[in-house]
Parts: C-alpha cells; structure tokens; sequence
C-alpha cells in the first residue's frame, strides 16, 4: 500500500499574521488578493494581514464578501477581481468559508472555466498562484487541506473538491484570533475539529502520519475544549484548540473523512445550518454505525476520552468513546438533534441520494447504503 | 513563541518508486539529474527510477559519483553536469550522502556561487529547481529534511547548511530498498535515526508537531530496529523502520538536533567514520549530560524504551531511558567507544572547537563550554 502524506508550510503562534508580507515575498509575489468575510474583518484581522503586506512594500486588492456557506457566485466574482487588477496571489484570512472560497478563487484563475468542473477528487490539471490562508477560527482546517467546499444552489448542493493543488503554500494560525469568537462559534468549530480528528482516524486511508496528528487533535480537545468555550480569554486553551485543529486539519486532508461529513454536507446544500452543529449531532449516531468496522481504534478513541488505560475489552472501551463525545457536546451546549439544530421537514431520501455520492463517504470505514443513511438521520432528527 | 513546520509532500511504500516519473511531470519538469552513488546504482535502485522517468517520456542525465562523506568538489561537478546538460530537475537516489549532494547541487545551480557560501542558517536566497529524494537507506531523514551535510576537505570540516529550501519537492521512500542493507548498515542507520529522535525531541526548538513525529519514531525503533538488524526479509520491520526514519526526519527537520550531531560533525570532518556510529557512541553520554535541562523528557523516553508507565519519579525514569539506548546499541552490534569505532589519536581540543560552532549545537538542551565537549569525547573515547 502507498502512504501519501503532503502539507503546507505552517507557522504557528501569537503575532503570527505579522510574518504574512515577508511569507509573500519568498513565495514572490507582489499583488496580493485578500479574501475574508465582514465579521472577520470587523475583527481587525484582515487590518493586521494589511500591515504586514504593506510594511513588506506588497499591493493589495480587498475582497471582503466571502458567507457562511460560500456560494459559487462568490468564486466567480473574486476571480474576476483578481484578474481585472492583474493580482499574483491569494491570501485567505477568516474561517472554513472565506478559506474555501479563497482556494477555488485560485483555482478558477489558473484553471479556467467554471468552478463547478474542479468537483470531486483531482480535478484540478494546473498549479495555482501562491496561496497563503490565515485560519481565524480554528476548526475547518481548511489552512492546511487538499478541500474546498462550495456550495452550488443551482442544485442545492455543497460540491466536495479535493486536490493536493488546493493545500495552500503557507497556513498560518494565530491563536489569538479565537480570543475574538463567542461560545456557540467555539463550541461548533470545536466539535467539527473533533468530527475531523475522529473521521480520519477510523477512516479506511489513515496512515501512520495521520494517525500521530488525529490522536494528538484529540488529546488536545479532550481537555482544552470545555475551557475554550467557558472563556473567551483563556489563552492556554486557545492555543491548545488552535493546535488540536490544524493537527486534525494534518490528518483529514490526508486520511479524507466518512460518513458525517457526507451526510453533513448534504445536509448543508439543502438547508441554511452551521456545520459544525451538524457534524456534533451526527458524530455519536455515524460512531455507533461505524463501530463494528473498527474496534479497535474506537477502543483507542476511549482511553483517550476517558483517560484510561487500554486493555482488551474492546467493545466496552468502543461504547465509552460514543458516550464521552455525547458528554462534551452536552457539557458544551451544543444542539442535541438535526430539529434543535433548525432542520426542518427534511427529505431523507434525496439527503441520503446527495450524501451517499459525497467524495467524504469514499473513506467511511463501514460499507453504507442509502438505507442506512436515512436511518441514520432519522435517527439524529 | 512562533512554531513552524515544513514538510515535503510524501509517498511512501512498495513500489513507491514508480511514482518517480508521473511526481516529475507534476512539477513541471522534462529533463532530470540523477544523483546516486555506486552501490545504490548496483543494487538497481536508480535503474527503477529510471524506469519510472522513462515511461513518463522524461529525459535524464546519470551523476553516480556521491561517496560516503560527500565532499564539495562532487557537488560542483554535479553542478556543472546539470548546467552543460541544461537540466531542469534533480532526482537524488540512495542514503543521506547522495540525497546531500543532490540537493547541495540543486542550491548552486540556481543560487550560483561556492557551495561553502551556504554554510550555516537560511543562507540561500532564491528558489532551487524541482527536486525528488528517494531515501533507500532510511537513517538521514535527508529526503524530508532542511539540511544538507557536506565536507570540505580545505577545511577538514563537514559543513552544516540548513534552509526550507532544501526541503525536497517530494520524498519517495520505498521500504523495499531497506532488504538490500546488510546487518552493519542497518544497526548502524537505525542508530542514527534514534538519535535524530532523541535529539529532536529533547530539543529547545522542538514543539507538538514535531514532538508527536519523535515519539512515534521512538516507539517504532524500539519496536523494530532489533528484528531489522537480524533479518535482511523481514519486511515488517523494514517498513517499520523506513517510517521510524521519516518522522525521525520530520522531527529533527523542524525542531533541528544537538550535541550529539554537532560533535559528530566535528568528527567526521576529520575523521573517515560511520556517522551513524558515531552518533550512536556519542548518544548515551550526551543524554547523561543533558538529562537534567529536561527531566521530564527524558523519563518519557524511559517510559518508551522500558514499556512501562510513566509516574513522577523523573529521576529514575530518565536513567532507566539511558540505559535502554545502551541496551539497545549492544544488542545490535553497535561498538560502544570511538576507539573501536576506529578514531586515532582524537584531538580533542580541536574537535571541541569544530563542535561548539556547529548549527545543531543551537538547539541542544543543556548550555555547553568547549570543556564540557572535551570531557564528553574523553568518556566517550
């Protein structure tokens, strides 16, 4: 079996944006597209980004109109943008969905044609200009994947692209920037880092590099998670989430993911919902589903959430991972089923038609049929 | 503080080899350097990538002059080669030395110059060509790393240069080659990559990305290096060992190495010795001498290497890993003093010298006098 294993250059750590010009100048570039979202640039991040392009004697274009659930039209438009002020290069600064639609910007400028042909696994024929993504949320980890996700409300769908090309050149994550969310955003982001670190540790490409990265992401938010969400200024936990995110971010780009973020994606392309919500709630129903594909690793999965010891009995040590996650999401006051989380008369059978072709079900670890997924989400509603 | 990470992409497996052509035609390149040495060239590892290079309608030039401990005068001569050739990549098949050549070649002819004007931190200024590094002896860490080795005879000195540059474009690593290793390379190699562990791990730089590589790296090599020295076939170890090698690698890459390497170095700049050897001797005393700017981690070490739980009597712990490294040496063949590795009338002074102003001597835990190195080459002759 062959192990592919590939990552951005990563620089990590408080004032970390101050190094975004200087990153640009080694990678050579000179007009940089920035691409974010208005909350995070009320924030003042992208103004931080700004400082070091322009203390670095870079040019900029801004692009501030990136949403929650980015829409193609919003790729289009920026790439339009970058091509009219004959940009070089793109910087992301937000969450998962300014990242995401600052990479198919990239894409689309080298690439050509409409964004909607990248969907799927290695699409993409042409390098992309430089990239450097500032992740300001900690969950995504979409600053050091091969995905982008995209949704296309022409068929309501959220489009899965995947392609070594879309791991940006540089991430990097200053864990400062989640001193600025609010608890609910903490505890969604948070729950998706650990749907990430879960997924691509029981997923059928785990390797032995991705392996190390998932069981550290989930050590990690174990312990750090419940304090993150309590307070805004624990700077420990923080930084501690903003670790356990990019290293669950390490592990699914290239462990790929299952069925919740199949399913979960298309849930998302149907209804307006946060994704990290959905992930928590479908997360112990896709544990319990997978489990007999892999007790050994969900057995491992226990000790780390229950802080014991390993040992042989395997199946009660499997159980108590369901059990502990379904804890930390209550402890964390994180929506219990898809209704609470706003899903309204949900159609199972096209949800299950739209998520049993999701490229993340590829790697789910236990062979699933469309019954099984509308049962799954009969079960979560 | 800032924690960065950088990494080539990586391919690892059996067979892994024949993804050399179509890795180059990704990176845009037609006309490849093969750098290799002679026995990795007759044990028919080049002729593989060649292979490989020539169904993908590649062109190549061959360069199999690297030696042991590569000398500066095989880089310009490679150099020269490519330019004449009007090459546009650089293929490096074999152990740390012809990869450290390799990628020295691949520094110059785009960055012009000596090679010894590279010496020491972030020296090289603009890009190198696409370069791939098979790894078939699995000890440098090399076809990952940001360093290069390289002697200069003038001044019977092995120069350290470090620099993202000299991160390959992609590391190839088939276990494969590792069953054409003969026991004395093999213990030998496998030493070296426990101390690129070691030292990375206990390292100032060393931080959770690169610790979660080191400790997986121990845990393997405590594992698998004894069965691979015992046995040419036994391909569990190999492959075991192959990716004990490779996060050793990622580790000490990003968090660099010691005292144990900056000695080392000093040694081998004047004497024709095995590095891993060397290293291997040197280890255990340096541990003894670092153990106490880093208790803790070194009674993880013990913990690691004697299998049993870790607890809060640091002291012992950290002993008892001292001791396991000193088992683990003898059980392998491995000589345990420079006198038997063949080292002749040292002179200590002088090595004490090279030593201290080696780049890795930086990062080493316990602040070091040239007295200090003195009295640790004397225990250690």
């Amino acid at each position: 079996m062959i192990t592919k294993f590939i990552a951005p250059e990563i620089i990590f750590g408080e004032e970390a944006i101050q190094q975004t010009g200087e990153s640009f100048l080694r990678l050579g570039a000179q007009r940089v597209l920035i691409v974010s979202d208005p909350g995070v640039a009320e924030a003042g991040w992208t103004e931080k980004a700004i400082h070091s392009l322009t203390e670095a004697s870079l040019t900029y274009i801004s692009y501030f109109e990136a949403t929650t659930n980015p829409q193609v039209k919003e790729v289009e438009k920026g790439a339009q943008i970058y091509i009219e002020n004959e940009c070089e290069a793109v910087l992301g600064v937000g969450g998962g969905s300014a990242l995401d639609v600052a990479k198919a910007i990239a894409v689309l400028v080298n690439n050509g044609g409409r964004i909607e042909d990248y969907e799927g696994i290695d699409k993409i024929n042409k390098p992309l200009p430089p990239t450097i993504m500032i992740s300001t949320t900690s969950g995504s980890g979409s600053e050091v994947s091969q995905f982008a996700i995209i949704l296309d409300p022409a068929r309501k769908k959220k489009m899965t692209i995947v392609s070594k090309s879309l791991v940006p050149d540089i991430a990097i994550v200053d864990p400062f920037t989640l001193m600025t969310k609010d608890s609910l955003l903490t505890a969604a982001t948070g729950l998706d880092v650990l749907t990430h670190a879960i997924e691509a540790y029981v997923s059928v490409a785990a390797t032995p590099l991705t392996d190390v990265q998932a069981i550290r992401s989930m050590e990690l938010a174990e312990r750090y998670l419940r304090p993150s969400v309590a307070s805004k200024t624990n700077l420990e936990a923080k930084k501690a989430m903003a670790m356990s995110s990019l290293q669950a971010g390490l592990a699914f780009s290239n462990a790929i993911l299952g069925a919740v973020h199949a399913m979960s994606h298309a849930i998302g392309g149907q209804y307006e919902l946060s994704h990290g919500e959905i992930n928590s709630i479908l997360l112990p129903h896709v544990m319990e589903f997978n489990f007999i594909a892999a007790p050994e690793r969900f057995a491992h999965i226990g000790t780390i959430f229950c802080k014991q010891e390993y040992s042989d009995r395997r199946i009660d040590y499997g159980r108590t991972a369901i059990a502990a996650i379904r804890n930390l999401a209550d402890d964390i006051g994180a929506p219990k089923t898809l209704r609470e989380a706003g899903l309204k008369k949900p159609d199972y059978e096209l949800m299950a038609d739209i998520a049993l072709n999701d490229a993340c079900m590829v790697t789910n670890p236990r062979d699933v049929t469309k019954k099984d997924i509308e049962q799954l989400l009969q079960n979560a509603y």
